[in-house]
């Protein structure tokens, strides 16, 4: 049976190595693993509760929401932005967060990151798993993924070349497709 | 000598507890202390490398730095989403962060905040000292100030009423500018 | 099926609220519960992998391990020093994450704490899950369980009597055990 | 004037690579600041406030606390244990908190960490980052010192032996100097 992944890059630059990482998923993800990546939140206004209740949600919210509802499991490969979670990224989350039948509740959720300096966005991995405990989905643990000095991982076409990287991105995917059949609920 | 304090809301709804919270805290200072509400960051884009390159900082980026850096401290007050900082917030500081003469360091910042719930934003305000760690902001310590079962503090008209935390909040804001005068750069 | 829980207090002191917190369990917990009252720690040295190195493990730190091991799931039930977790609970893990065949692999774990202040143990519970991420524990979610103002919560025998409490902490443990059985590696 | 330092290992172990940075830094560190290595704390027990209650404070405790009101300010170096700080460690901080004119209160503190592993610590300091707000010390922010990969910059006789460390130390307890001078009560 094909197990449903949607990936989040949480990066909006077009030369993002977080979202190059994105790209190089599926070939890297175990064969009955299907990776789709995620609509834009690109469009999504700064949340504001007076526009959700005047106009309600964007239709791109919603579009999201749905994306992430539909998977089996979410992946989120993301830069850290002053030791945290992208705003960009985080309004998204706070958009979604706010629908009826709130979209990460129960769903299993894996976490990439890469950065330009060597600590591959550590800091910010376990402000994110916070999140994730509010929004109740279930966050893999391990292998963690840390990505660092990503400018040396990376080719000009903006693939991913570093072995060692491949490796590991390919066990975590792998354990996570476990880890999805086994949280599943029935 | 009058220290001049800048106070950013960290919620962008009309009927905000913490903007309820920002807008109290004149008649609460110290007389030596002069507070003003920041310029608004309601219409930064979410933050993307692509169009400062391509266009530069927008002016209302810059306007927000400004006051930032005009100031002699910044008091924070904002309320927690999903456990952390809210995205249209941290999204304000991602786009000062990258400005050159980064406006939050050696800047002395106060928080507070104000929730619905009992906890007062507790996970958030930890996650948004770790930010200020990077960038190289002073950050008061205590007493710290954290509004929980906000619908209870206010009254109709969004005036702070409770007298427990009028008391806290002058605390914090007598301690605070005697922080600012003990760090300030010479 | 029985499903057998562990319980550990993080505090040493006989009137801890925590330890009695630890005790008021089983009458709150489902019928097919059976909580189990961990091993003491109160003998491990301060951990030392010169001690681990000469000596090897002491007796009550395997006797521990042993006891998380044998169970379906743990439940932590702790006090907040300092704003994290105490320093000999922390020695406690740190003692048993040293063994071979790890003890809080693959377990599943729940977090209680009860605190004197207001807000519960708010900051420590995110350590916690940090250091669990680490062991590679399955850290249950939702409902959280704060109890702020214990002194109010037990009466002087230190038997809990707030209802509003003991219903949380029934819902929670009868969540946790629906989360062991989906959890539970086949 | 001499800046008096007091240096504290989190690690126990005669082989430790932060106590080996702890050694290393006199010969680092300005001209105008005096390192001193702290008493141990290997004797404390595991913290109880029964103990506290009945025998009173260990002179151990006691020995520490004031070679740490003493100092005109703190270097923590220290391993990550399980993500976390040392429980050895904590429980010392756990110890002096609870004293009378709690030693760490408007102490600058400065944190440096070794690992084997790369990241060098980096989820640690920010659980003793959050230790030390609620201890209300000044803790300086950067340069951050994580010494990741260890064993390949100390020599068999644990000698610091890699330039870029020095470096980075020599800096950070340089600009740690000026921030004791700033933020020094008067």
């Amino acid at each position: 049976m094909t197990i449903n992944v949607l990936t989040i890059s949480g990066s909006l630059r077009k030369g993002s190595f977080n979202t190059a990482l994105q790209h190089a998923l599926p070939a890297l993800a175990p064969a009955d693993m299907k990776l789709t990546e995620a609509p834009s939140y690109e469009s999504f206004p700064l949340y504001n509760a007076d526009i959700q209740n005047s106009t309600g949600f964007p239709e791109a919210v919603k579009a999201l929401a749905d994306a992430i509802r539909n998977a089996d499991g979410v992946v989120i490969i993301t830069p850290e932005y002053n030791y945290s979670v992208p705003g960009a990224l985080k309004n998204a989350i706070d958009w979604v967060s706010r629908l009826e039948n709130q979209p990460f509740k129960d769903k299993p959720v894996a976490i990439q990151s890469a950065t330009g300096g060597p600590l591959g966005g550590a800091r910010m991995q376990y402000h994110l798993r916070s999140i994730l405990v509010f929004l109740n989905a279930h966050t893999f643990n391990t292998p963690e993924i840390f990505v660092g000095s990503a400018h040396t991982k990376f080719n000009e076409k903006l693939e991913l070349t570093d072995e060692t990287t491949k490796k590991f991105v390919s066990q975590q995917l792998e354990a996570f497709g476990k880890y999805i059949a086994r949280v599943r609920a029935d």
